[in-house]
């Protein structure tokens, strides 16, 4: 079954740390188990990515970085003003597959599980599928 | 099982939408279910990408983005003149993983699937695999 | 159950062809049967891709052209002077799904599949499941 997370971003670009949330929704679903977890964003202008959860400037460099190749402003076609956050939603991916292991999310030491806002604020959701085996 | 899917290009790089081919595919292995439904595709110049489907301005903007970052002609080493095809198709990606739900995709209101061609026009493939559960 | 694979790189950006050793351990794993492959990459500056294994000048211009529009030393607040690795490392993306098909990775006749290595050289850890289905 798939649930559902509100998340609420407060800025244009905007990366939301959903880590501790999955986990949350783990520990009730499968407990101990191993499984796959599968993260849909059923939007066209938010993304997920897997990144530095310990320093902050790291998402930072990233927003920062993503702008400069990809401008808000330009001479797009699209005339509601938030093709770059369309570009950027299509080169972070709107699905993530992560692993389960003894009931944790197996992530690196360093990893976080980033909700990606790139045109923002905006109140959005998140479909989770947790899947034991 | 995989089910493949023919795509027929018609332009060097063009975004096809294969939401309904998708949905027509689940509509006959799962009917009312749940699942999951596996994209890949076997192809180094092609991907997939999940973003816009009402205003087709979007995907213009988004190939024209990538074309301006990543031109078909530059100091490429690779000598079949379609560097720039394989490099988009690392950055999007050759495969989604998405979520279905009561027999139908579990899409966001404005989202098409597309299939990415980056070095047509060409006959190409797709994988599909749909799994109930 | 997730099996590990020690990966070890030898240069700071590498792209290394991993196809073999997931197929190996699909042999043990499900031998002639049809699956589902996981690969996860426990990392924050590393990633996977799919792209062309038989002329190593694509995966060359890979790397040189992402290393143009993402240059290791710029204006980033991160201060471990990786932060290129950073953002490398979630535009290709942690995670990739491969289907199998009679036992074998149902890849296309040109892919391979890389670790793709952004700040080397490193000791390295991939996860790999594999379920029959």
């Amino acid at each position: 079954m798939i649930k559902y997370m509100e998340i609420k971003s407060s800025k244009r670009s905007e990366f939301i740390d959903i880590t501790g949330h999955i986990q949350n929704l783990i520990d009730k679903e499968i407990s101990t188990g191993d499984g796959i977890c599968y993260l849909y964003v059923p939007h066209t202008t938010a993304a997920l990515t897997i990144n530095e959860g310990a320093d902050p400037s790291v998402k930072r460099d990233i927003v920062t970085t993503l702008t400069e190749l990809i401008p808000h402003v330009a001479n797009y076609q699209h005339m509601e003003g938030n093709s770059d956050a369309h570009i950027k939603a299509s080169l972070f991916g709107s699905s993530e597959v992560l692993l389960i292991e003894n009931g944790r999310l197996a992530l690196g030491t360093w990893q976080a599980v980033y909700f990606c806002e790139f045109d923002g604020p905006r109140e959005r959701k998140l479909a989770i599928k947790i899947m034991e085996g």
